[in-house]
Parts: structure tokens; sequence; C-alpha cells
């Protein structure tokens, strides 16, 4: 049997600034981001957000990023990794305040934008949020890019990881993906996204854009959240990956079904 | 036997900027209140300030202020009961976590400056407040400005409360503080601060600026934290009360060690 | 012959958040009140809403508001008059940069949301905010809302001002909106709107909820600019006061014809 | 006859945050880079700030910064030349603002911390910035690392500029500072960097820590204004420079007093 886990980001409207459609998504995925006030989200989105997730079943993740919200998190910036740590166990905190209060539980951390970014290939960014999530809760579950330096500092600091991949992108030879400035960086045809993802699940491969075979753990798959074809696009990789044999549900009930 | 906390601001300092002497006044007081960042603080000082108070053996507290950096908190701002409760369960959830990855526990929440003012006079401020602190964790203790609403609102939660006094203020008839703007709101004299305090603790009464005497409990006593004086008051006022037999210790001890 | 002059509040998108829809209303209305960055836009924002108002012939206007990103400027914020007068200089001094850069001229001063609520009331404020703008510029047209505190203020200091009507309120008697609250505080037909304001233009009254006929002056009326009904209104109210034979122009050019 | 000018950064308190000593090195300094509310510096320190140095004869010049302020604009950060461009605007125009309401001119821009530092090597970040500064106001003196791709970029645009130097840092020898990491970077020894300064101004020399001589230009030069020592130095290097017969003026009445 084959398990994916379908994740989105989440809780990112601000004040009176509306992002995204959560309430729709929910439907289709089974893990959700939810952002925590420094690159986007308020104390009062995160709060509807967890609710949302709890009401859907979907299981919650603190989404953490860079302080920067004027730039939402994707802005480069040079950060020590004491500053990194710092500020993942500040927003996983919070986000935990209103998952505690709400009578959820926190399965998951997935770092935002440039945050995610950098910890995917900077082995001391990947340390120290590793450590930051172990330090909260060794219980949490680390998401990093697959094949990246922060997935490497998970398990090295003793915490559960899943490995993601994107439906809409393509690998290179190496296992990262394909820079968006190159041109054939995109998947835009959805069928085939969803064909690679179905691959990545069965049979742990994706074929590079050099046409090479490329091994890949397909943990779980980030889909996006915003916009009128976005929810589409759930919709369907969802149904499609059922379809296939699949099973949809989140990370952690898959590892706690294997353990 | 009587017994009393101190508790003292902290952890104010906001990047380059450093305000406060946390570390010489953590030998005098029992009980930190640490800035969670909206009124002042950071993550950075949030993690090094809990270290300091659990070196120290001082209770730890969140200090969660209105979203108010360049007025510190100072400011009365209309917020609702519902914004209320989100910035309180977020900035308790933010300092949980370096609670939590120091490997710590949290004792108590006290509000900041004009949220801790409004939450004393408006019943539905220190509802939400209470409610905030109750659904993170039942255990904390919510400190309240004696014979103030958010006690009663602590206590009809189901939390357990500290009733705060003030060593440097006077009290009016009814209970309150005399407001700063009369001109007799200030003890100025040392001796008297103490004697004021030390009465309160052992006969429960403070003599009015209505010079009438005026029941009041004294759970924990506010310790200010800048300034040379501060700390030499702060030594003062530690040292008189252990003279007059009364036992400085933090609240969470002393409830603990009652029940 | 009457004149007036439509406003509309723009600019107020903030890095990945969108908010209003700038370019289709320019086309409606003859004065823009440009956020500012504190209660929403930023740099990018200012001076693409700059350069639209430019190529649109609509005169610019700075439009300060509280510094609550959060809460969009609508939250009371117990400011003191001098804090007024240092974040309206230090916002229309920011506008003026974008202004300035792009070849144009600033028109007015209008302050946002609750800044403008308090200063309508409170003397101090009002104050504080005219002083502001004369000091940067005595050129610059203060907007207030009609019999407010502000416009007295405004024309104590030397300024120019322009009496702002709303056409979607009800009046008090004594020429005030009715709160909000009130049940009949908001005229939801378009054509009763759209009537209320040819009214006042044309014969200086305005029918008050109390049925008493009140002296109004209506120099600029406030058109909302989100959402697709507001577009449509713009639209409306503009042809009908040209229907009406009301010339529809700049309060700028109505001053400067008129001297 | 020899001049320099000696600058300082100023007004970089921030709300309850005090920081630098600007009422005394007002005394010894002759243009004051003044903070504007992105990196630090808040509307009422810019307003006293800017008081403060029109009642002291020292020449006001904008000094933006990054748009971070827990990391006081120190941190690299991946901002486009348009981002550039639009907060150096927005910031010399809330300058502008307060210089104007004061009733003084504004002199220059000095971009501060890291913005200073990838300007003085990205052209694309350099002429964003020379831009800016050329379109709010072309008679702007732009301030720049000597040797820099900003002073490159600021003549290009047909901006005067002036030429800064550090009197406690080492020069390389293609011109460029030595960088912090090495361990001669720094000169401790305040005779030496007095010196320093005097061969530049006097020779436009100065010796490499490659033992040497390079080309220098000595317009400016950078003084620190935070602590005792800072103080001190200010006023020995002022007194060491006219001792040597040096005329120690701001660069705006050098350049006027020359054209």
């Amino acid at each position: 049997m084959r398990y994916v886990d379908l994740n989105c980001d989440m809780g990112e409207s601000f004040g009176a600034y509306r992002l995204g459609r959560d309430e729709e998504i929910l439907s289709y995925v089974t893990s959700a981001n939810i952002a925590c006030g420094f690159h986007a989200g308020d104390a009062g989105t995160m709060r509807k957000t967890v609710k949302l997730a709890l009401e859907n079943g979907v299981a919650i993740g603190a989404h953490p990023g860079l302080q920067d919200l004027i730039g939402f998190g994707r802005r480069k910036m040079d950060i020590s990794p004491q500053e990194a740590y710092d500020i993942a166990v500040y927003q996983i905190g919070a986000l935990w305040g209103f998952v505690r209060s709400e009578g959820g539980t926190m399965q998951h951390v997935k770092a935002h934008g440039e945050l995610y970014n950098m910890a995917a290939v900077n082995p001391g960014l990947a340390e120290a949020i590793a450590e930051a999530v172990y330090k909260v809760d060794p219980e949490l579950i680390l998401f990093g890019l697959a094949n990246s330096e922060l997935l490497k500092a998970g398990k090295k600091a003793g915490l559960r990881t899943a490995s993601e991949v994107f439906s809409d992108r393509t690998y290179q030879d190496n296992g990262t993906l394909t820079p968006r400035r190159q041109p054939d960086a995109m998947i835009t045809d959805d069928r085939e996204a969803v064909k690679q993802v179905i691959r990545m699940v069965n049979e742990g491969k994706v074929l590079s854009r050099q046409n090479t075979d490329v091994l890949i753990q397909a943990d779980t798959v980030c889909i996006h959240g915003d916009g009128a074809h976005a929810l589409e696009f759930a919709r369907m990789i969802n149904e499609s990956l059922r379809q296939a044999g699949i099973t949809v549900q989140s990370i952690g009930k898959t590892i706690s079904d294997n353990s």
C-alpha cells in the first residue's frame, strides 16, 4: 500500500488583507502549513485557521518564515543560525498557543519561502531549524525539500522527517529542483504534474530534465492554495492519487500506522 | 508564616536596543514577566531571558502586551475582547516555545502596560484574557491588579490568580491605585514603600490616601527593573521583607506548598 | 455654476496583499487619498499609485493614518497631539517623495480612519494635524468632515480646507454623521445617496434623520474604492452629478479658478 | 586650503529605546545622517533630531536603511533595484517632511548599514539609489564609500557626491576597506586613526595594509556616535584636524564656496 500527504500553505491573511481560499482547499489536502505572523498571518487568522483545520480533520503544522512581512518572506536575508533558531522557536510556539487552546495537536513544521530555500542548501541554517523543532517538541515532524540539507539535519537531530516534492516543478539529475529562472522549470500541464507525482509515490523516481531517472522520496506533496486553478488542481490531484490506489492521508497518520 | 512573590518585567530589549538590567535584578526577584515581542522584546531576547531566569531559579511568566512597539504598549487602544484573546494566546505561546526548548516550565501570565490597565477595569477584556490563559494552560497563574476585574475573571474561569500590589503607589479607599496624574500618587520614600508592602503582606491592609484602612491581598509585588535606583530598591525590599520574617518566594511555590 | 470634488482612498495594497481597484476607480474620481505606509500601503505601492493618479489627471493627496497596520488604522488609539503631529509630518513627507520624484504636485491631506474620526471631535488632535500640514506646506488643502473640529483647526492655522460629505451616510440635526451603530446610519439605496449629494452641493443642505434641514458644505464627496459595487456607484454618481449640471473637478482646481 | 566634513549617524532612538549621544556629538560634527524609521528612528525622534541639528548649525542628511528594524538594517537582504529605489524615496521624503516643517534644508543622503555596503559594490542598487536621490531633489549631495559603485552612479546621474572615508578602518591596495573579519581591519589607536585621516585630506593618499600608497578622496569622515569613547574621539579628531590647518565644515558649504 502506498501513502502520500498533500500539504498546503494557509492562514496567510493579515488584518484587513485576505489571501488564499483556505476553507475550500481544506477539503482536498491532509496537512495545513499555517503562517505564524512573521511573513504573513496574524493572531486572529491563526486562531481561525487552526479551528478550520481541526473541523476538516486536516493535520496542523507551523509555517515559520523570515521576519519580512513586506516581502512575504521571499527575499533572501543574511540571518545567522542563531537567528534562524530563535525565529523558528518563537513562531512554532505562537502557533502552538492556538493549537493547544483549540484542543488540537501540532503535527509538523515546514519553513516558509526563502527560509525553506536557504535551509535546503545551508547546513548551518538547517541544523538550527532542526534543533529548534526538536527542542520545542521532539514529536514534531520536520518537512523539507527532498534530498535537502534540512532533511539531513532533521534526521541527525533525531526528528521524524517528511520528504516534500513539488508537482509543478521539474527536477535535475542531482535530485534538486530546476531553478525557476530556467525555461523548463515549471510543469504547466496538470496531467503531466499528476503523473509525475504518482510515479514519485509509486516508484520513488522522477525523470530529470536531463532524461535520467532520479531517486526521490515523496512523503508529502506541496499544493498551492491561491487562485481558482489552485483549487481545481488540488481537487484533481487528490482524486487522481486515490484512483491510482494511493492512500491520501496526513504524514502523521502514515508514520503512526507504520510504527 | 507569610509569603510574598517579587515580580519584575524583563526581556524588554529589542534588536540593537538595550533596556533593563535583567541579569542583576534576577538576584532579588522571584518571578520574571518576560516581554513577548509585541510591545517589547524579540525572539533572541526571549531565549536569553528565559535561560537567565532558569539559571537564577526565578519563575517565568509571559508578559503579553498591545501590538504597539513604538508606544511600548502604553497607549490605550480600542481592541475587542476577541483581539485581546488572540494577542494573549499568540504571545503566551511564543514564550512557551522558549520555555519548553530551554527545559523549563511557565508559571504565570501578567498582561503589560495598557493591556493590564484596561483588563483591570473592563470585564470584557478581563474575561477574554482569562479565557486565553485558561485555554492555553489551565495550570498557569494569572497575575492581576489587586481588586481588579482581571482577578475576578481569572477566578471565574477556574484559574489560580495572584493579587498584585505596588510598593511605590498610593491606594484609594476603594482599593484601587491613585491615578498617576494625582499629586500624591507615587511613594518616593523607599522606607515608606517597603513599610506599606510589609503591612499589606502581614495584615492584608493598606492605609488609603483618604486615611482609611482598606483590605488588599498582596500575593506578589511589582518591582521595576530599569535604572540604578531600581536595582538598589529591589535589593532593599527583598532584604527588608526577609528581615520582617516574610518568606520571599515565587507564587507558584507558595501555592503548591499550600495545596 | 456648482462644483464638487470626488475623492477616494487608494494605494492600500501592501506587499503581496492586494486591496482596491485603483486603476478603474481613477476614471471616476478627481482626488486620490494615497495611503502612506502606516495603516496600509508601502513604498512601491505609493510610487505606482502616484504615477497612476498623474496619468489619469487625478489630484493627489496624502492619507496619513495611525501606526496600526494590523488594525488598518481603524482602532482608536490614545495618541497625544505631538504624536499625531509627528506621524502626519512623516507620512506627508514620505508621499511627497514620490510625488516629487514622479514630477507631480500634492494637492491635499486627508487623515485616515480613526485618525480622521478623532480629529473630527478632538480639538487638540485637530490642531496638531492642521499644524503639521501647514508647516510641511501651507499650500496644501486640508480635508475634513463637514462641521468638524479638524476643519475649524485648518482654517485657524491658515490652511485652505475642503468640507467632506458622505453619500452613503445619514446625518443628525447637529450636522454630524449618524453613528454606524444606529440602525439608520447607512443609505443603501444608490439613488437616495446620489440625491442627497446633489442637494448638498446645490443647496448646501441635508435632511437630517430627525427630519430637519441642516446646513452642510459639500466641497468633496468620499467614494469607496473596494468591490464591484463601489466601482459601479462611482461611475453612477459621477454621471448623475454631471447630468445635474454640477462640474466634477478636483477641489484644487475649483479653488484656483475662484481665486 | 583643505576642507573636510565630519558626519555622524543620528536619531537612532526608537520609541522607549534610547541610542546614541546625539546632543553631545553635534558639537563636533558638521553633517548629521538622520535615521528615517526603517532600520532605526521614528517620527518623533526625527523631529527632535532635525531640530537639534538646526540649532547646532549641523547640516542634515537622510539616512535611509533596509526595512529591518530588528536587525538594525545590518543584515544583507536580497532586494531588487526597484525596491531600493522605493525605500530610498520614501525615507528621504519622510525626513524632508521634518526638515521642511522645521524650516531647514536637506544637504545630503547617506545610505545606512547593509544598504550602504551593497550599494558600494552592486551597480544596479547603486544606480537605483542615485536615481531616487536625483528624482527627489537633484541638489542633494550623495554620500558614498570612497571608490565605490555608489559614487560612480551618483556622478553618472548628475548628482554632486561626497567621498567618505573611515578613520578607524584600514584600506586595501585597491582602495577598498579591509573586511572586518580580517585581523588588521580596525585601527584601534586614536592617534593612528587621526593621522590617517589628516594624510587622506592633505595628500589624497592612504597607506594600504599591503604597504602601498593608494589614492583616496576624503570629502567626509564617518564618526561614530555611540558610547563615551566615540564622543571623546569626535572631539579629538575635530581638534586635531583644525590644528593641522584643515577647515572642518559641512560638505555642502565647501561645495557652494567653491562653485
